[in-house]
């Protein structure tokens, strides 16, 4: 359970099977769509994501090789709750800032750690 | 947005705005409920939690002090997808082990990094 959500609830994870709603991407695509996200950690997570069965990966056997990804079965059940905190962070976002401003204005900053 | 998703998305964040459903916790009992988690990091989620406005921190003038943690109205209004999330984890944590097991079969190990 932990290590599910451990998974799942990553911030790319989420991103990432966002962007896979309704359509395939390759790589590069997820890469250009997902901001923010580096080649590394989009291999990594892509790979965790192929490992649990949430994505498939279609290697096509082009020159130079096309890698396709797409939600799964099993992926497409987690979608919704996804976007819904997605929507949640996009419709909160400035509330939350708010909140942290206010937050940092009135308690003295810890110790770095 | 990333911010968001990445605190609101992490594990913990997400066990314990879940134990936090209708009901305030100490510290103590926040720290049993969630299995697994230091109180190292209990202080620190429980901290950014507050500055999100997330949670609602209350300090009863006792001796010792009696410190208690309940939802805010906004962190309220992320609980259904939190618990989407938590229950859709439960429900298909089995079939995501054996996706595992079989990827892990297939695949040679990555090197460590």
């Amino acid at each position: 359970m932990l290590q599910i959500l451990g998974l799942i609830g990553s911030k790319w994870s989420i991103l990432i099977i966002g962007q896979l709603r309704d359509r395939t991407l390759r790589f590069g695509e997820l890469h250009r769509t997902v901001n923010g996200i580096s080649q590394r950690m989009l291999t990594l997570t892509l790979r965790q994501l192929e490992r649990d069965g949430l994505l498939t990966r279609t290697v096509h056997p082009s020159v130079p090789p096309r890698v396709d990804y797409t939600l799964s079965e099993l992926g497409a059940t987690l979608l919704d709750s996804v976007v819904a905190l997605g929507e949640w962070a996009t419709t909160h976002r400035q509330e939350i800032n708010d909140n942290r401003s206010r937050y940092d204005a009135t308690h003295p900053r810890q110790p770095p750690s």
